[in-house]
């Protein structure tokens, strides 16, 4: 499929719910995309199946807090300068952009970078949803270097990061976003169709598109529940589950190295339960009454009680009707070298993985 | 001349002096430098007067907070890693290597590099003494673009940098710096034989061996200011001054955005005189009885009292006496372009710049 001005509200409402509050709020990149298909025409998406095995392949997306990249306006030109830098350094030339994570305005990114260089962009992305860090994208997690990867801000100053491993590209990267403001474009990931193939969460544009049309077209929550089963099901996720309703009651919210770290409380409409979600720019944990019941890497993702709409944790706030919606994470995640840097202890949590279970 | 182990303990002495308190301890760059010339023969030094006009010329030196480079040892190859980043980003040889500063430690930087390089140094540098950022170098003054700049750590992680300006490239290379545990080896300024001749300060690494040698003979202090005015001059610097002697009677020091920043306090030996020294890695600021009387971009100079021996920032502590020893700055730094990024209100105090006096 290709992306037009039509898909836009769907895409970006959709990419909002499968960044599990990260990934940024899609809203910028929406309208700078809007904006560029309207002179440019659709971005064209590509099924990773359709691929050729030796096409050359760069994943791209901002890499800082969410609450910064909000407040620190794009010019629409970082992601270009990004690719063409990382082309560059590396004497090679992408044949396509694929999304580092789909979650968030990050899900646009490389559409808004593919419309301006005339290139197609994979329809999918190395997480199957938003992570705060790059070693936890499944193309790192099965082998293939982050590095050479290129950071540049919206003045068009430059990074290139060459490194031993990932978690060290990411140590830098995360600096060098502070020192551009809080937030930068990256290119990373130089890797070829067939890494994509094998590596890729697949489909998770147009199952972005199609989610967030289950958003804006369903009566309420189980009908949300209901028809959007299927759609993540059949892109290889779990089905969704209801995990937690009520409102806010606390929010702690802090910019720390780099990242929107923070602990939400949530209490239920008749205040006999309350859920804690810990943040770092993705919601990671939920426990409900003194129990773990959703852990990374499975998707915690927080909606409107009424009107559905995915709300980012930078937007989180006092007194919102919630709903908290737990998806199973895709296979390539529950593989033991994919745990070992996205369960809980990789972000510093003393909690093992739990499957997720309803309260 | 060339540098040969007998020169060591002197060039150490003298760049240690001329670092104004930072550019690091030379202490480990001292021993590492006598291992590599036991091995590779002796460090060419090239009179700047004598380089091609368009030989290739980096600059190289180590960025973090001294503190930390006196903790965090050095594999020693970091300086040539750098210089190889470099040189294959922007495609090109260096035909010689120059310290970004001569002060401290840093000065011995581009020896160890370029023994192991076969390359030979400038005698010179870009600063004639210890400056905490990229942009007070001259070369950054007067024109020349501290970018394409490379950064390693002694793992071999590296960036390479390119910005619009070389306060810019300052600011990622200190966060960089910061995610390499604290300090990186940098090379930067890729120049001409001709602007090292016009905007290098030159002879300052046989003028640092001169120096050394006059803090090792001299009977006194009196003697060390006799001594060493002569050699002081004819680098094209003031002769120095007996600024204050007394006793360290207070020590605040903390690392602070990637660098070492304090206040000292000295107490005349009569007790009816202070002097309060203000530190970012460097002695900037002295003030004695509430009057400013020594500001950068003058050199401070803090030398035991006793044995003569300069003390770099990170080592002064509490009980040690002392003499505050003032050196005025050669005249590349007087100009209203230098005195914009080296006086004391580049370093955020609301004080302005003021020929030195003795108290």
């Amino acid at each position: 499929m290709n992306i037009n001005r039509e898909h836009l509200d769907d895409l970006a409402l959709g990419t909002a719910l499968l960044g599990t509050g990260g990934g940024g709020d899609p809203y910028l990149y929406k309208l700078a995309l809007d904006a560029a298909i309207a002179e440019k025409g659709p971005v064209e998406l590509v099924d990773p199946g359709d691929l050729d095995d030796d096409a050359t392949i760069i994943s791209t997306g901002g890499v800082g807090a969410p609450m910064i990249a909000s407040e620190k306006l794009p010019n629409g030109m970082e992601g270009v300068w990004a690719i063409r830098k990382l082309e560059e350094f590396a004497n090679m030339k992408a044949d396509a952009l694929i999304a580092a994570e789909i979650g968030g305005g990050n899900g646009l990114v490389p559409m808004l970078s593919a419309l301006h260089m005339g290139l197609p962009v994979v329809d999918g992305d190395g997480m199957g949803r938003a992570y705060p860090e790059t070693q936890m994208e499944t193309f790192s997690i099965y082998g293939i270097s982050a590095t050479p990867m290129s950071a540049v801000d919206e003045f068009g100053n430059a990074a290139v990061i060459t490194t031993n491993d990932s978690k060290t590209a990411e140590r830098i990267v995360r600096q060098i976003g502070l020192s551009m403001g809080g937030h930068c474009m990256v290119g990373d990931h130089i890797m070829t169709g067939l890494d994509v193939k094998n590596y890729g969460i697949k489909n998770t544009a147009s199952l972005s598109v199609e989610l967030g049309k289950v958003v804006r077209q369903s009566a309420g929550l189980n009908q949300f529940l209901a028809d959007s089963a299927p759609l993540l099901v059949n892109a290889g996720y779990g089905a969704p589950l209801n995990l937690f309703e009520g409102k806010v009651i606390d929010v702690r919210r802090e910019m720390v190295g780099g990242y929107d770290v923070g602990e939400f409380v949530i209490s239920s409409f008749d205040d006999k339960h309350q859920m804690t979600i810990n943040v770092q720019n993705e919601y990671l944990i939920a426990i409900v009454d003194g129990q773990c019941i959703a852990t990374v890497p499975d998707l915690i993702c927080v909606i409107d009680r009424e009107t559905l709409l995915p709300i980012t944790s930078e937007r989180l706030r006092y007194g919102l009707r919630i709903a908290v919606i737990g998806i199973p994470t895709p296979a390539l995640y529950k593989s033991p070298e994919a745990m070992a840097v996205t369960d809980p202890r990789a972000f510093g949590f003393d909690i093992d993985y739990v499957e997720m279970v309803t309260k």
